[in-house]
């Protein structure tokens, strides 16, 4: 099989999506989350594993009824930053929102992150879930869809204008001739556009592998679109086999209908594999870990986060779902709409909704390690996703599935023995994205004037 | 002597105040400036060294006709993440502008450097020179001081605000009681002023040293009094003996008046030490480097710089200093104030100011080690300083000051044999600052209700 699947790890630290309880776990540090030598030991691991990235995931808005694992955690680029002088091939994903950040400041300190990393940066570009990050930012409401994901085009569109404010020879350095720089490949941006006036240039030149990888998170049909004019990755849910198909092929249809190669979008799905030497061991710590995940306080807070991190602790638990759907068109609309929808077919308790809501976590990737390859085979196989996003609860069950799991894929041909390249982009198949100011000359090279 | 000297070291990178040409040194690397390990190699000669901290300084607007050093560098905070991991004692001080950054996330950045670095960081405050980088941030028209450093207060205000988001005690993560955080112990901020609405609470926990501390680099009034207020070093120029001791006494003096300790805030000058074996070597090579600096579009660049980048080119070099008054009201109104009070003054033409401008560069601290040592114990005892940033043009002349001058300023009791701390705060002699919340507590429970 020449297409090659891609693995990246996504660190829990001390919890992630349907593990709210993992903090418990004696295994996990209660400081893991900010603690950067867990990052630096996690990411050395995936890189040992020959994974393609470390991805960090993020958010700007908590309250005290929140999961611990959202509660302190270290800042993206930060973490990366300093992760990525104890690693040489592993990608580094960081989640930063175009909602509450200003084109030239990310893009300069993604542009930092990629030349520091030596072309391993990538940015997992997200709108912001959570309304309330928007009164940590000086604004009473959360910008709607439209706004957010319009806001989010034209900042990928501001930060890659602003990344190739250096054509790749544009410091000569030139001693004798005193000349540092050649200022006919430095460009201005002179952006002026419906959410940003940028006029550049940016103060940092482009790295190994040219530009930062663009992934972005987001379901909604309004996300979808953003992906597939200028995603490079995609970090999605998953769900079932016909919901990933159809979501793959989705996305790839939408990409190929905007004039792009479709594989130059690489899906990853979210995998919280659960291995073990025996299928029945994995299923029984399956049921072991979904039974953990018990505190109904954190399950609330959960879904109101949905709902612009609404208190449906006011309500009695064994009523029927209330009707909150007029709180769900801001952050969460997708997910909001999703449990509506599910409350009234199914006609299900507040309490019934609060404690399925761990759906996120259901993997199908639980079994055996052949029954753990064998599925990542098959779903792979079936157009679901190009890699996955792998999360542990643990470094041990990491070590274990890199142990047992990758050589099995290794040995049918599905992953990779030895690293391609040294940049994010060259793991991953992408191109590297020609400098447009290069490109523009090369085109009045040729053409003659 | 019990008053400690403190040391800091600020990496010229390809270049420097006053050292413009450096890039053309043969054994400065043509890339030092986006080399982290560049800076990871100045951080530990530093460490070594028992310097209290690494001074990254910043600026966001560029043209073409901009000094090399100027044109590509690292982004502050992404720099120091990284060089944190490398060191364990050393101060991470990185320049970042209140006027361009929201506090909510460049508070959360400090904050994530500061767990990061076990309690190292350090914010330099500043309100942007450049003029233009207002278009950069999608602004006609960089503010004016009263705006910028009315800013900068409530900027430090409300970031320090976010930092004591969580009591120290905050998480008991009592996995018996299922508590991972006591939500009595998390706060929100709720700040509401002229410039900024944030609700809070930050997700980042305090670090070892509390918060990070807080540096200032303005010398206006304007500057004078925000560092007054609330800074814990300064970043300042120095100049004469007579000029050092004017502006320490007066910034004592207002830090007192605002109930401080004047203690407290650390004033560091620049100082770019030129050290060689004979005071008459060092004199010499103080010639070479003057002579070196020549590069006369370089000095219009950076004339231009204190009057909005404005094209100094454009003029006769040879006719009076042309009247510019109108355009020094924003940016760098200080430092255009004197430049053209001297212009008046001396009667100088545009050539004669360009070509002096490299003021900043001429260094009290040039001589051989003994006269260099003594020199920095004469201005010490004659308070102008708590400490010095130290710059050097090459990490030879850093090595040589190091094992040269450093012994000197020991044998006499001025500068530490060991550090005090792993904290920046501890190697400074600043205080914990005792979180806000806990404070009003422990208040509460001593008088009793
Ligand atoms: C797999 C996945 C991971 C995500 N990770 C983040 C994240 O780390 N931070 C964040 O703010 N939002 C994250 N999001 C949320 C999206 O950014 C988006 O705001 C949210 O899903 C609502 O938009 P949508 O309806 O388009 O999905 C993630 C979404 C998905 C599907
Ligand atoms: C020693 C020194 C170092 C400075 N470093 C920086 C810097 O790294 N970045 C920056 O934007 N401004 C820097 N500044 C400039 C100040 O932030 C300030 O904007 C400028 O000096 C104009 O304000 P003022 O008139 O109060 O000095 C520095 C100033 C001094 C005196």
């Amino acid at each position: 099989m020449s297409r090659k699947l891609h693995l990246a790890l996504h660190p829990y630290g001390v919890g992630g999506p349907g593990q709210h309880g993992l903090w418990k776990d004696p295994r996990v540090a209660h400081d893991a989350s900010i603690d950067i030598n867990y990052y630096i030991q996690q990411a050395q691991a995936a890189e040992h594993a020959l994974f393609d990235a470390l991805f960090i995931v993020d958010s700007q808005f908590i309250n005290a009824t929140y999961p611990a694992h959202y509660l302190n955690r270290l800042e993206p680029l930060t973490l990366l930053s300093a992760v990525a002088t104890h690693t040489r091939h592993v990608g580094l994903v960081g989640t930063a929102s175009s909602t509450y950040n200003s084109p030239f400041n990310l893009a300069r300190r993604f542009a930092s992150l990629d030349l520091i990393s030596g072309g391993r940066a990538g940015w997992n570009v997200v709108t912001s879930f959570d309304t309330g990050t928007s009164r940590n930012y000086g604004l009473d409401e959360h910008a709607d869809y439209t706004t957010r994901y319009g806001r989010a085009l034209e900042f990928v569109e501001v930060a890659r204008g602003l990344w190739d404010s250096y054509e790749d020879d544009a410091f000569p350095a030139d001693v004798a001739a005193n000349v540092f720089l050649d200022p006919t490949k430095l460009h201005e941006l002179n952006h002026v556009g419906e959410h940003f006036k940028v006029a550049g240039p940016l103060n940092v030149s482009r790295s190994a592998q040219g530009q930062p990888v663009i992934f972005q998170a987001g379901v909604s049909e309004e996300g979808r679109d953003l992906a597939a004019r200028v995603a490079e990755g995609i970090y999605a849910p998953g769900g079932t086999l016909e919901s990933a198909q159809e979501y793959y092929a989705d996305i790839k249809r939408r990409t190929a209908s905007y004039g792009r190669n479709p594989d130059h979008i690489k899906i990853f799905i979210h995998g919280g594999p659960v291995v073990a030497p025996t299928d029945e061991a994995a299923q029984r710590r399956e049921r072991e870990i979904a039974a953990e995940d018990n505190d109904l306080d954190r399950h609330l807070a959960l879904l109101g986060r949905s709902f612009g991190a609404y208190d449906f602790s006011q309500h009695d638990l064994d009523a029927p779902f209330p009707d909150v759907a007029a709180l769900a068109e801001k952050g969460g609309r997708t997910a909001a709409t999703k449990i509506i929808e599910r409350a009234r077919r199914d006609n299900l308790t507040l309490r019934q909704v609060a404690e399925s809501a761990a759906d996120f976590r259901q993997s199908p990737f639980v079994g055996s390690p052949t029954t753990v390859a064998d599925r990542i085979e098959t779903w792979f196989g079936a157009g679901t996703f190009d890699g996955i996003n792998l999360a542990f609860r643990t470094t041990e069950e990491l070590a274990y599935f890199v142990d047992s799991v990758v050589p099995i894929l290794q040995q049918r041909g599905l992953f990779r023995t030895e690293y391609e390249a040294d940049t994010l982009r060259g793991n991953l198949g992408l191109p590297i994205p020609v400098n447009r100011h290069t490109q523009a000359r090369q085109y009045v090279d040729a053409v003659g004037a």
